[in-house]
Parts: C-alpha cells; structure tokens; sequence
C-alpha cells in the first residue's frame, strides 16, 4: 500500500536507501523447483552497476548480491528469496551541504512534502540505487522465463537526445546490444551517441533519450482485460522507474496520426494451424492481452537533474540558494537503464503467467 | 486479481458487457457523509454516452444510472456504492456475423486465446461500453475532490490526427472544453477537427489522437515512492482505457530532446513562504510524488479499430474473409474519451489522498 | 481495503443494506467455461431465506436472484459475474424508533461511532441481509468445486445452547442434515433443539450454539504456510459472519487437554502408494497445508442480539432508555447460518485452489 | 498472494528459514517521525527466544536484530523498514535423519505436497523461527500504539492443559505477567503450570493450552464491517500462528450457552458524555467493529508436535518407520508464544487505526 511491492502472483518487496545498511528485496510467489544461485544475478546487476564505463558516474560500487533465504540444495523452494547488496561506498558527509536544499527536479521537496523529514544522505529512498533490488529480482524471472517458457526479453538504447538509431528488431540480439558502452544495437550510431553524452558530461551537463523494449515468443492471452491490461502494467511499471516521463507501446504517439485503415493489424493464417498478424502496430497486445506477436514499446527518461553546472533553487526555509554538484553523476542514464527496463519488463510477463495459470486450472481438467 | 477493480483506497470493481443485463460498479472506500445522488453521476454519463453529436457512433444508448447502495438519506454512508446501468439499444444479431470472425485490431482474438470462449455480442466485456462504469465511479471521486479539496479535474481533445491545438493552460475552463463538439478548446483548430472527423467518417474510415489532462489544485505530496508514483498510477490508469498506445507526463518524450540544463525546473520562493517552481517540466510530480503545481499528461489514441471500408481478416478456424462493419461506430473516440480520462484522473488522485491520510495519522497527533 | 471484498484469486466484493435498493456481489476471477444459470444459485439462497420454517423469522423475503454479467450462452466467460437481488419487504417505518437508538449488542452504536452517521433501516449494511451475497458467489464456488474437483462441502448445527449433536462424520449426507429444519443430521436430538428454539420464541428470548463444517476430498497441498494458512482464511472467514465469536480446526479447544504423544496423528501407508493420517485431530490441516484428510472445524454463534423482551439501553444523545424488539427476528440464527458456513468455506477453498495452480505452472511444464 | 505478507496499510513481508542465512521483515508504511532504534525490538525478541528459562528449549539462540533501512538519524523516514536476524547455530545435520521422513502433526508432509520439494533442515519454513520476524516487526507497532495512542497489549498464558488461571483483566500489568517464566499472572498457578511443564518435560512429552489477548484503550470504531471486521482479522493473525488451532473472541464458545436476554451487553451513559457497556461479552467488539471497551480474546495452541517418546510414521517412500526426537525441542509453546500474540494484536490493531485515518479524511476537513 505504501508502494514498495509490486506485482500480485510473483510479487516484489523491495527496501533501502542510498547511504542506509543494505538494499533488498524479498521475491515471493517464485515457483519451486527453479536452479538459482547468486551467479545467475549478478550479471544483470553488473550491467547495471556505476563505474562500469567512461560514460556513466565514475562512482565504484561492487553491488554483490546475496541470497539469504528461500533456496536450498541450490533449488527455489517456493517460500520468500531475500536478495540483499550491503551498502559500501559510503561517503554521506558528500551530501551534508544537500541538508537544507532542495535540488532542481530532484525528489527532496516533495519527499519532504510528504513525510515531514528525509534522508538527505544519496537521495536516500529516492536514489536511482533503489533499482538495483529491481534488477536483481527481475533476474529470476528472466531466468524463469527463459529456461521454462522460451520468453526472450531484449531492451537497448535508441535514441540519446535527437541521435535515433535505426535497428531492425527481427534480428536484435544480446551481444549486439552489449557491442558497445552506450548499449545500441545501431554500430553506426553508438559512436556518435557515445561521442555527444561525453561532449555533454565535459560540459558538466545531462541527456536523456528513449529506451525501446522488446519481448519475444510471449504466449497469447495474457494479460486482464480492463485495469490489469499487460500494456497498462507494463507502462506502470516504466513509469516507476527513476527519471521515466513517457511510455508507448506499438505505434504509440505516432500511430494517432493514422487512419484506421492504415493502422489496423491484418489477421493471417499462419502454416501450423496458427493465426498471426501481418504487422503489428499493436505492439503484441490487443485489448490489453498478448497477441503471441512480439511485444514493443518505448519508455522516454528524461535528463539526468544532477548537472555540475549552477543552478538557482531555495533552501528548505525558502530563501533563494545557488547550488552546483560536486561530480560524480551519469551524464546519460540510459546505458545503466537497460538492465532494469528488462528487470520490470521481465516482472511483468512472469506475473501475468502465474496469473493465466491460475484461470486456465478447470480447462486443463 | 483479475483485473476488474482498481484503486486501493478508493476502489472500483466494475462488471458488464456490451449486451449482458447491465453495465455496473461497486465504489468501495468513499468516505461518509458525501452529499450524492443520481444527479451529481448523470451529466459525465451524458459527455460519454454514444449519439451526442454529428461525429460521434449514431448508436442511440440513454446510460441512465442508478445507485442501489451506500446512499441514505441522501449521503455517502461509508459503506459500498452500487452504480448499474441497465443495457438496452440490445441488437444482438448486428454481430451475429462476427462470431467466428477476429475483426483487425480488436480484442477477439485474444479473448478467444485467453478464455478459450468469448461473447462475441458487441464486443463483450472488451467494448468500450464498459468504461460507462469508471465514468459514473469517477464522477463521485470528482465531486469528492471538488468539494472537499478544490481539486479541479480537466481533460480536452488537443490532437485529431495531425491537426493540433494551441490550448494556454492556465486559462483553461470546462466551458471552453464543451463549446463544441470535439471537445477542443482552440477555437480556431476545434472547426478544423470536426471538418476532418466528418471527412473521415464518410469514407468509412477514423482517425486517432491526443488527449491532454490538467489536475488542479493538488497538494504537494501526494504518490508513493517507487512502483506507486502517482505518475505510474495516472499511466497505468491511461493505459488501461480501450485504444490507448501512449502515455506522457510533463515534458514527456519532447523532454528526451532537452538537456539538463535546460529541462530541470528552479525552485523558487512563493509570497505566503510556499516553495513552486517557475517551470513545470516535471508535469507537477518529481519522484513520483506531487509538487502541488498543476499535473499535465497526455493520452495517445489509436485511430477505432471498427471502419467501414473492406478489410481481411481470418475466422475462428484461419480461413481467410473479407470483412466491412456495418456502421454504426464512431470515426474519432476522442470527444468521448474526455471523460473517461476525467473520470480515470480523478479515481487515481482521490486514492492516493486517501492513502496520503492514512500515513499522515501520527503526524496529526 | 474497506472490507467488502474477500478471496484473491476467486474473488467476491458485495455491497448493500438491508433495506436500500439491492443487496449484490461481483464474483471476479471464476474460470471460464462454467455452465452456469440462476437456478444453480438459488436453492442455496433458498436454505437461507427468512420464514422457511417455524423457527425462523416470519420475514417473508424471495431473494430473487439475478445473473447480470458474465454469463454468456449458458457459460461464464470468464469476466466479472454480477448476481443482483433487489429488496423487496421494505417497512422502513418499522425502524424509525431505533433511529437514535442503540440496540444492545447490535452495531448501531459502532458504525456510528466508525462513520458518523448510519442507515437505520434494518441494521444497513451491518443486517444478517449482506450473507445473501455470500451463498449466491459461495454457490458458483461450491458448483465449481463438486464439478471440476469433487469436493464437497458440508456443514450442519452441531449445537443449540447445551443440546449437542452425536454425528458420525464419516456418513455424512446432505439429506440428513435437510432431513429436518434445525438442519442437525442427529435425528434424536435435532426434535430437542426444535423444541428449546421454539420455546425460547414464545419467551421472547433467543439461543446460540455451533455448526461444525465439514470438508471433504480437499486435495492435500491447499494453502500457503505463514500467514495465509488456509486454517487461518477458514477462520477469518467463519469469523466474518455475523455473530461468530468464536472458531476451532480439528482438536481445536479441546485438543489444548491432551500430550503431544496422545495429539500427534501418525501418518500410515494407504493402499494405492498415497500417504494418510490414521486419526485426523489436525482437522484436516498441518502447517496451514491441507493434508488431504477431511478439513473439519467448528464455528460459535452467540445467541441473537435483537430480542423480544424489555432491556435497557441508551439513545444516541447518552439518555438511558427502555427498548422492546417488535418482533420478526429468528430466535436462532443456526439453521439459516448453515449454507452461510457452507459458502464460506466454499469460497475459501476455491480460492486456494486457484492459487495452487498459479504456483503449479513451472512443475507441468 | 504466497501468503508471506500480513495487513494492508501496515504491512509486514517476512522471509526465511530456521537454517537459512537469515529470518527477515520488511515493514512497509509505518508512518515517518517514530523514533526507533533496535534497543525497542530486542526486548520482545528476548522474550520469545530460545533457552530463556528452565522450560523452553535448550536451544541457544541470540536473535540479534539489525536495521538495514527506513530508519535515519534514529527516526522511521516513511519508507520500508528491513529488520534482519542472521541465523547462527546451525546444525543442519541434526536434522538429516529427517531427510526423508515426515514427522507426525509436522507440515513435512503438507509441505512436500505443496512444493514438490522441501528445505528439511530444521522445518525450514515451517519452523516456529519465523515468528521471530513477526515479533521484530510487532515491537515497532506496539511502539507506535504506545507512544501516539496509549494503547496497551497485554497477553498472558491462561492455561496450561488443564490448569487454568484465574486473573482479573482489569488489574492485569505487564510485570504480573513476566513474574515467572510460564508468564501466567495467577501467581497460584503459575508454580503447578511450571512443575506440570517440568515433570511432562522429563517424559519426553509436550502439552498444550490457552493464552488470553488483552488489548485496552482502542478507540471506538476501529474494524471494517463485512469481511475485515477487526475480529477476523484478529482471529486470522491468530490462526496464523504454529500449533495454533482455535480462536475466540469475548464470550466465545461459551457464549454459546447463554440465552440473549443473559449475552446481551447494556449500554449504559458513561460521565463525560461517552457511552459504554456494563458487561463485555462482545469482548470490545460489535459488528465487526470496536466498541472502544478492551478488546478480550483466546487462542488455542496444541501441544508441540515434536516429543521425545518413539512415534510410528512413514518415509517420503510410504514406507512405515520408528521415529525418536533428538531432544532440544520446547515441551509447552506457550510462554515463548506470548510475545508472538501481543505482536499480532499490534499488528491487526495498528493496520486498522491506519485504515480509520483513510477514512477520516473529508470529515476533518
């Protein structure tokens, strides 16, 4: 009710503040019987981590996760997984001078109009750290969905400022994604868009961009029809994500400006006794569940609202202040943003599963 | 956990398809005392309802609602409200046709894979006939946040296909949103948009469109930290409403072209020692908790899947047909999709109030 | 979260007071494909009913019920069921005078105390009426069980004041227990507890006692350990009917007397290479998991609040005054409480059922 | 939806198992400004661990809980709180005997029909160590009730088989209660209970009995009436304990003896315009919701499944075997389950006076 969980079926808790003892997560609803270790996690968080490459925050953080409950025999049991990383580069007094101030589009005004109080120590609960508990859930179900249902889920970068890749998703794969340090699968447009978010960090200044997300080989039929539309959930779950300020799925803002003879998906025959579409504007979902076509979307992160340049803003008693960050802030935030999109993206399927499971028990009697 | 109700406070369990015996909603959570009647719930049914104007569905459908519990005496009693509204214009043998046929781009299809069977009788519990339910549930949470916070709630048309409306927002009125027919308060584009819907109907096509929300008068402080931001809520909220592709909060993907510098929002000192911001990029939220300036978002919409010109598609068992609708569909839904974004605004808002006042217990004491 | 929705996954929220419109429930979550129509639901209602015998109110209420959405071609759909029965023997006036009063040991004073004001016609929302609602959704949950599962639900009046039933569980049968209308299946005792009913009628007064719910054929591995043990739903639910005050699984109280070495039920070796228990004072449950033995529990109803003689109370103002219930009230509420118990716990297995198969999927696969 | 999550405004999602790496909660939305530090939960923790007294287990175990988050410059921030006990005296291999066998009136077996598979080191799961959780998260709410609403939990150990205490509710205080180790107020009793504990100790058996919930100075109107009366909510938390097999509340099963015209609690006008009962039979409660006299219940708890006499049962195989416990097992439950009672009272109490507060809302305004 306060926020922290998300998902009904294969549910995630997760806790921690930026500079407090840990951040975690507990996973509950994971079937048993899966093989998990914590080498099956870290790789995604690794992705995920500060300090990884020239263009994101030069911070080191190892962010090694444990797993502390709900696995044994190197077997999910099917009770609650705690995946805790202990906090470590710890350097609060960096933020002492951040007290008082409420920094341009950051959460401190409103974290303090809501409690009262907040922990002015890393942006505390509102630090993009709190990710990291979503990546490393988001690691089971991707590992669920791979080794049981086949899903495939894929996201990269593509588009930093008005730099836009061009990629054909019918052909996307891990490693082109993983080619480069921007994570765009466009070899001829990850070097300019490594080249512009350098400019932009030497000028002591942010980008944004749009992250496109795919899944493949999802099963028709998930999905709820009305609120718990797959397409609803999955644009809940992007916009939970730190500094998301838009999100499409299939043709998105630009399909309204077809007509519905342009934009209408055909229905076809497909050789083993299959219905397709032969396109698919939908995005892989229509009336809110899975057509079995690829799903697609696209989430739009704003730029990164710590910059080293000078800003005008007010104390906590109102009077006017000049603040200028001290440094160790990514210039983009996309490249490390990959890695939780596929996190929520990967929550998301595994959920709407467990919840087709449930409904499907008396047909398969 | 099927997907039918929504909010956790204040929260809306709807029911009803197309042709069954009614459309209905239970309202759970509304607090005591609330003056209510049918009278405060008929007018956003009648800005919803098919048949209004020239350019919207000829259907004639009258909507007329009924509270059957949770009222006395002419007041909220606290306990749940029962909206129904009975089906009639019932012509079940318009779609007779359609039972074994997917149309393109509705939800037949995946109903059919999710449920193994689906009532085909327009369009089941996948037509839009059921968002009659949120429209009467929101018109209780507005009058809610009307009369107990001055929250103001307001939507308009501000897109159809590629003609755009320059709307000043701080202007804004309800009475230059119903001045005409579309719903767009830019007198001079609203001629041009309905002279488009017309053209569009009459060559048995439609078009899609844009729809901007404005909430005023929110407090700072509103919306859960990490998956509860009260912009995911509102996304998710967009999101679940037939023909919606696309969601955006403040500078939404236009922001992605900006860079930091540009794009954060100074705090500033207001007269009676309030702290606002001279800019709203942020849309009125920052980690995912109000600002208490305005919230603005904006609501992509697919042109209607239903067009009257031929289309191919395949049946139930894959063989390929034509297919033509017979007519009565509306070429643009974005006029009545106003107040289903009203209605959906104000269901998110009033939960999260809701929720702010459980947590603000101690603080009061 | 305002308490009128119960189950997760096979889910009922109800609404409506004694004497407003209607008295409704949404049943979300049943699988599709149920064949499905009114007349499965209304002989449970019938049980329940007011003035089906002599020793109940002489009320005269139909409880009509209706299918409103969610049934199509005989079959559920899958989508939300509403089943609707609209008040009928309205006499308001019959109530004015309790307007400012507070019956003894009825809610009168509690929900003023909670809302602030109340509908005192007939006890609103807090009239043994809201049960409707259950039996309706508990006889689409019991049609499911029996047909898709075997499993059979029943309970019967094991005591009225110090009368107690001698039954033989393992011979159990519908027909006994409708064999007479105190529905108690011992045939000496059941004539006693007619005439101590009927006795305590003619003095105005009223009786409680117990009914002990029997479930049978419960596949072993329902339930989820920790908190939502389904001995625990079981009782939250038995403990959610009006005048329960008190609920016991298998040894129960009396098992709080004996040693662990004379509790403990020893599993054996059955027949067709399955496990059992060779005594079942675990009720049917370990560790909050079903252990495919019979799930059998008890459930204390106190005696009826509303009597016919004189007692003292206080108006709403504080000032004592003297009260005499007019009269139709049931002066035992046990044998009409019999299918409420029965849909109780139909509702409870349904649900747990559903949320075995969710947990289930990565094993068949 | 596993079951791992109890309350809904105040809301606790415990993990862990008896031999894992650690037993741990996450406390989500404990209000902000509650000043907390782990010296307010290691007391209650004191109080249920293992090895305190002559008759608890022998078990060393020290349960030292941290605080990993939620908490900043010693106060709660309004974000999740993590509470962590690490697990230290692991012999797993004391319990590799166990491997393949199910223990009589353990959930060995239930667990196994559940999972597939099970953690047999010490019941994993299952084992009463996760109550630790319950109470780390408990000693926070009963902080919270204290300190910001004077309420008071009190529970104590009634009986012990058929030893029964008798105490006066009204003079019951916390240092009557922990005057001796079997924390029985009746300090006649207490000796006979403690040499009743002994002496079944040295036979290698375990008995069971009743602990009385007391919960004084609620306020009027807590509780939701329908399905999340205050009531069953409470008999739920109780219900969800280990051993725990019945429930009562007020008069209880006994109240089923008593004519209404005997049950029936006058209200009587109380000095400062306030109106009270002269009996409490409903034990606090009516209709579901508080009556603002001490809330007054019992829990039943079986005796402890684990004893030292050889038991008959079978292996994973089916195959009949001779099973002996190892020794270091509890001989009676109920003086270390004490402090598990009073942490579920505060949790169902403070989850509801949060859930008041929502409801609140429009009439303070």
């Amino acid at each position: 009710m306060s926020g922290n969980t998300f998902g009904k079926l294969f549910s995630i808790t997760t806790c921690g503040e930026s500079h407090g003892g840990a951040v975690g997560v507990i996973v509950d609803g994971c079937p048993p019987a899966l093989e998990l270790s914590e080498q099956d996690i870290q790789p995604d968080l690794d992705r995920r981590k500060p300090g990884q490459s020239s263009i994101t925050t030069p911070r080191s953080e190892q962010d090694t996760i444990k797993i502390l409950s709900g696995v044994f025999d190197g077997k999910t049991t099917g009770t609650p997984i705690l995946l805790l990383a202990f906090n470590k580069d710890v350097k609060s007094e960096d933020y002492h001078h951040l007290k008082d101030v409420f920094r341009p589009s950051h959460a401190d005004f409103t974290y303090r109009a809501k409690y009262g109080l907040r922990d002015w120590r890393g942006s505390g609960r509102a630090s993009a750290r709190e990710t990291l508990a979503r990546v490393a859930a988001g690691a089971i179900a991707k590992k669920l969905l791979r080794e049981k249902h086949s899903v495939e889920i894929l996201s990269f970068v593509e588009q930093v400022s008005n730099l836009r890749a061009d990629v054909e998703l019918s052909s996307l794969s891990l490693d082109a994604i993983e080619s480069n340090i921007v994570r765009c699968p466009d070899h001829a447009m990850a070097p300019k868009m490594i080249k512009l978010i350098e400019e932009v960090r030497d000028e002591g200044d942010s980008v944004g961009g749009v992250i496109c997300g795919l899944i493949r080989n999802v099963p028709a039929g998930l999905g709820e029809p009305v609120f718990d539309k797959i397409s609803a959930d999955l644009g809940k779950a992007m916009l939970s994500i730190n500094a998301v300020k838009g999100f499409e799925i299939g043709s998105g803002f630009a399909g309204t400006l077809l007509k519905g003879s342009e934009h209408n998906d055909p229905f076809i025959p497909d050789g083993q006794r299959k219905i397709r579409t032969s396109s698919n504007r939908a995005g892989g979902v229509l009336g809110g569940i899975t057509t079995g076509e690829d799903i697609v979307f696209r989430v739009a992160f704003k730029p990164v609202a710590t910059i080293g340049k000078e800003q005008s803003t007010v104390s906590a008693e109102g009077t006017p202040v000049k603040l200028k960050a001290s440094g160790r802030h990514d210039p983009c935030v996309l490249p490390r943003a990959v890695p939780i999109v596929d996190a929520m993206s990967a929550l998301v399927v595994t959920d709407h599963l467990l919840r087709a499971a449930a409904r499907d028990l008396p047909r398969g009697i």
